[in-house]
């Protein structure tokens, strides 16, 4: 099948993919007078005087926001808001199917940091949480940082996403090699939204910083290197990661290494690079749609744990393990944040759900029974378990 | 029954009363291929070549935002965003109850016209329309009209709304008790959202100027009061109105008058003021949930017409019978604004589907069959008239 035309078929002749139907029936003066006025007064008067009966009352406690600009889409680049629907509605059914949640795309006719900032606080009422979607980085960080005091879960994907699902795998690959977490060498190369999440998700988990390389385009990152000066972000991930100041290109990064992680390109890592690596070699390629090393290529060298996100390979790298889960238990529990304790216990929930990991099956595929459940309620426990430590 | 307390509680166990669906199933590999990646960029693509596209790729045709501050808010005033989600709920059931419109609650966090105008704005590309709803005045006014620009239509509905039904009743009054437009003399009180729409509606239907007087706190508006120097949208009001100055109270304006029309409090208006009108007087009172005089008493006071807001009553006006047709038309003609000539079509058509108008029976009921269709289609005709004359 061609994929892309099947799409634009399938796309025109339903003409997206959403639909907004009523749970509450109006069909006569009756169901109008409870669903509409006079009746309705009483609903907006009880939330007027408690916010809270809004999660109850209306549809906000499901209803979730994946707001984008358009600016970093799929493989598709900056294409603006208006043709990113396609990919945001795709986001929402995702959102319905595997966790029951009310979703619908916001694309933004800007791509500026304050104005997009200003237009989420400004709907914010409206909802139970926010999805950040294919925004762009450096912007996508500062938008998520400074949405944190909404009050409401807000999460930008395309970092958090990809790293909670990394460290599952990562997770289990650990129990098949027999390695600790104190112990790895991490290569990690591109460091945009998802890289930069996943770096900082696996320091927080217990990957220790002098062992953490991150590598971009001006080699492996470290303190003081002139040649990131120009860069707040690239000198913040050099401040807590690779400690021992390390020097050197992707394939000096990889010479010995545990662990390697691609968000960036493909093909930028050899047979040769890969053969450099340490015994019991784990390898993420995730660059789209083709991986940074071939998983073929990769297992001729000698690596002996392979993900990527390729569907036709074992251990594909999808998020939709981990966000309809993550957002379902965080609206369940009604929390404020999203926090790391609660991307770790996603993380640990999903890499649970696999009994005897392997090297070819260390994260359950994107269909399977039970994920975003399981997800929800260990996302639920993490932030129970938080707030009270801090109470 | 008691209305508000089963509102309650059937709100509460429905969890609000909307609900988005997915047009395209996503429980499968293939199905995950076409609603999202792969295959979903060709789609992208195609709009980032073409921006129409995304009438017929996504559901922006068919997708409209009900956006409200919460500033005025049915009976219950200055609410806030957040409590007015119900109604924002309730009129989303309606728009797709009656019109097969998917539509959404987009509740706002601020009640600066500046903000909620660029929050418009910067939504926008997601959706075909935008209701703008329960949103005060004068503050509505400048909204809807500075986002007649956005290319898409922005309709304001407590003002347009209501009016178009107001005219629908009154063309049908006028067969009824066989007086021409050119000499209606009509007294119209309350000039906020509702009866400055209604005021500049029958005068762009053909009401004279110097027959209509509008009447607030301070009387009969006229050009030159020093009472309303400070309400440069009073001001502009007394500039169309009245031309020939007449000054007075409510009272006043009511003697002689042909019609009136109440948008604002119960019982401004005495069954001794009633009497004062002309003969075959036609009476809209639609102050909410009681009208400016009882429509008993005005049937006492010799009152021909009476019509109001009051479903138990002959004559309801409710804009359930307008917008749902008029944003149904807008949409599939891909109208860029809603025109004071859609406008006018719009009550025509609801007008017209009264065979045999009498003195109970000049509107439609609100679930009467056919209504919407009937608008949507005299709504295009109107656009495509209009363009064309441009042309």
């Amino acid at each position: 099948m061609d994929y892309y035309e099947e799409s634009v078929r399938l796309h025109r002749e339903k003409k997206g993919k959403l639909e907004v139907v009523t749970k509450m029936p109006v069909s006569n003066k009756t169901d109008l007078s409870l669903a509409y006025t006079p009746g309705v007064a009483e609903p907006c008067r009880r939330i007027a005087s408690s916010e809270d009966e809004a999660y109850d009352l209306t549809i906000k406690g499901n209803f979730v926001a994946i707001v984008s600009d358009g600016s970093a889409v799929l493989g598709l680049g900056n294409i603006g808001g208006l043709a990113s629907m396609p990919v945001m509605e795709g986001k929402a059914a995702l959102f319905k199917s595997f966790a029951n949640i009310d979703a619908i795309p916001i694309v933004l006719n800007s791509q500026d940091v304050e104005t997009t900032i200003q237009t989420v606080r400004n709907i914010a009422p409206t909802f139970g949480g926010i999805n950040l979607e294919d925004i762009k980085a450096p912007e996508c960080f500062e938008i998520e940082a400074r949405l944190q005091d909404l009050g409401i879960p807000v999460m930008h994907d395309d970092q958090h996403g990809t790293a909670v699902v990394v460290l599952s795998g990562l997770i289990n690959a650990l129990k098949v090699v027999g390695k600790k977490k104190e112990d790895l060498k991490v290569a990690l190369v591109g460091v945009g939204a998802a890289g930069t999440a996943i770096a900082k998700l696996l320091l927080s988990w217990g990957v220790r910083s002098e062992n953490m390389l991150l590598v971009d385009r001006e080699g492996i990152l470290y303190e003081g290197n002139p040649a990131i000066a120009s860069s707040e972000h690239k000198q913040s991930l050099a401040k807590i990661t690779n400690t021992n100041k390390v020097r050197g290109s992707l394939a000096d990064a990889l010479v010995g290494a545990d662990v390697f992680i691609g968000v960036s390109a493909k093909n930028l890592v050899s047979k040769e690079m890969a053969e450099s690596m340490n015994k019991d070699a784990i390898v993420f390629a995730m660059a789209n749609p083709e991986p940074e090393i071939h998983p073929d290529v990769a297992k001729e060298a000698g690596v002996r744990i392979i993900a990527s996100g390729r569907s036709d390979y074992p251990n594909q790298i999808n998020n939709v393990l981990a966000f309809p889960g993550i957002f379902r238990g965080a609206l369940d529990i009604r929390a404020t944040r999203i926090t790391e304790s609660m991307k770790v216990a996603a993380a640990e929930a999903i890499a649970g759900m696999i009994e005897n990991p392997s090297d070819e099956r260390i994260i359950p595929a994107p269909f399977e029974d039970g994920v975003a459940d399981t997800v929800a309620e260990a996302v639920k426990k993490a932030w129970l378990a938080e707030t009270e430590k801090q109470n």
